[in-house]
């Protein structure tokens, strides 16, 4: 799930309080997914993400087929980060009217055919607001990988260049319906779940691993506060036509963002057919230390600091909404 | 899922022409929770529901606790309807402030620590509606029972008297903040899922089984429908307080209905510690044929054609808005 942020930080605290304690093995709130018992042994994962139509989605610029391929996407994205591999979706969808439900649908239907997630149920509710909430289970060969186990020495690593998401909403909205560079138009519109990459990683030995949901430095900073470590990072890839501020801050990219025990390498990857990923740089003891070559980084997120500064939190944020409770 | 009415059923038999039939052995839509392959092999249900703020609950007569209490014990019910036991569950809320956050999941908690079944994980968003959408799986012993497998001369069980549910809105409405029957005001507010007379019913033989959450005619039509047979009922156990209209039509009441082979008896409900299943009739061979005690029954839902004739649709169908996809 998405970072969480601001006031709905202090509420998954309270739920924090609330909540029992997982039995040993598992992991519940905290992490992108949840890690359980499978009913036959073994673990087996559960994730649920929602999207608010009007703030997950401006149908000015998108279809409600994106939508529905983006409420696949974000899920399944969670159980990459986890190392994992998809089995079942379910799907409710609320305040959308009949006729609309076959295009929803179709893009729901292609994320589910394309990654090997079939959609086995759901429902469908009146409501004012368009709403659709998805969960997915998810199987994990060994052990899944979860946020939380970064050490320091531990390099930092990231599955893809960061920020075109967030470059074609700037783009699309520009454009105001005319042509945009199809690349980056479907990076916002049809964000792609880092499944196999997520599983290389794992391969590799990720000692943790968090997908870039709310953009690079909010999510790293969830993995390295869940893992107790700081980092300072050496480079980040920018995507074409990105600006750096958005391969730092922009959200829906959902490449993943993993950590190697020092002088392991990710050497799997290409014999995955899968591009080498990018070296970000590395894990260090002190939890305050946050550093893009040297400069420090806003530890409440960069998100939110660039919005502030410069008034564009739609486009550095464009999930504005959801956070995390796990 | 809760039976689908009007033109959300249209919209679902274009969903049934969208998506790919389900392997052997498996159950996608169309049932109160689907029938999946689990990791290590087994079956596993998975079932998710969502309660729409306004919709589902009206919030003067009806506590955040009771919202999220329910929004459990509808996912649970579904469960129950499968001859189930629960896992685990995952919880969606969108459009809830902060403060809110605590007193609706008093009521999540309470209802997952008294039925089995933690919440690993969910997420929260920014809206304008309140919508709490849960996904549960579950276990089952054997096998899961459908709503497709009664057959003419099966005897029809309920597995407690119907209409409390209906009769407690009532009378809340009525008392407009006064005074209400505890066990009435309960009903409405605190629905039980029936998982113990769930899997006492799949372990007596039952070749069918639903839950009672849109009203005994629409949901025994469901179950006659989606096993191409009719029914005659003999009689239908009233709840004290509520009218026979009410016990047919009223929703909420999450009992089960369920079938059972001509000659069986569900001699072991009382072993088990639970009341006495009541005999409501027989399955008949034609589909059309819908009748109690000789009278005829409405194809389309008692609760609809009572709507247009008394011009009380939210209080004999409190819970306008969900359909069915599964």
């Amino acid at each position: 799930m998405a970072a969480a942020r601001g006031t709905e930080r202090e509420a998954l605290e309270l739920l924090a309080r609330l909540l029992p304690a997982p039995p040993c093995g598992q992991t519940w709130f905290g992490d992108d997914a949840a890690v359980v018992s499978a009913p036959g042994g073994g673990q087996m994962l559960l994730a649920s993400d929602t999207l608010v139509g009007g703030v997950d989605a401006d149908f000015s610029l998108t279809t409600l087929a994106d939508f529905g391929w983006k409420a696949m996407a974000v899920n399944l994205s969670d159980i990459a980060a986890m190392g994992g591999r998809p089995a079942y979706a379910v799907l409710s969808v609320v305040g959308l009217a009949p006729s609309g439900i076959g295009e929803l649908y179709e893009g729901v239907l292609e994320a589910a055919s394309a990654y090997g997630c079939p959609v086995v149920g759901g429902d469908l509710s009146a409501g004012e607001a368009l709403v659709v909430s998805v969960a997915v289970t998810g199987h994990v060969e060994g052990r899944a990988v979860l946020r939380s186990g970064a050490r320091p020495g531990d390099s930092i690593w990231v599955t893809g260049a960061l920020g075109a998401a967030a470059a074609g909403l700037r783009c699309l909205r520009a454009a105001r319906g005319g042509a945009v560079e199809p690349l980056l138009a479907k990076a916002h519109a049809r964000p792609v779940p880092a499944l196999a990459e997520g599983a290389a990683a794992r391969e590799a030995g990720a000692t943790a691993m968090i997908d870039v949901s709310d953009g690079l430095v909010s999510d790293l900073g969830a993995l390295a506060r869940s893992s107790g470590v700081g980092f300072e990072l050496e480079a980040v890839p920018v995507a074409p036509s990105a600006t750096l501020e958005e391969a730092l801050g922009g959200g829906d990219d959902y490449a993943l963002v993993f950590t190697l025990p020092a002088g392991v390498e990710p050497a799997n990857f290409p014999a995955a057919g899968l591009p080498p990923p990018f070296r970000l740089g590395v894990c260090v003891p002190d939890p305050g230390h946050r550093r893009l070559a040297g400069a420090e980084l806003p530890s409440s997120g960069f998100t939110h600091a660039l919005a502030t500064a410069q008034g564009t939190s739609a486009k550095l944020a464009p999930r504005g909404g959801p956070s995390e409770l796990r």
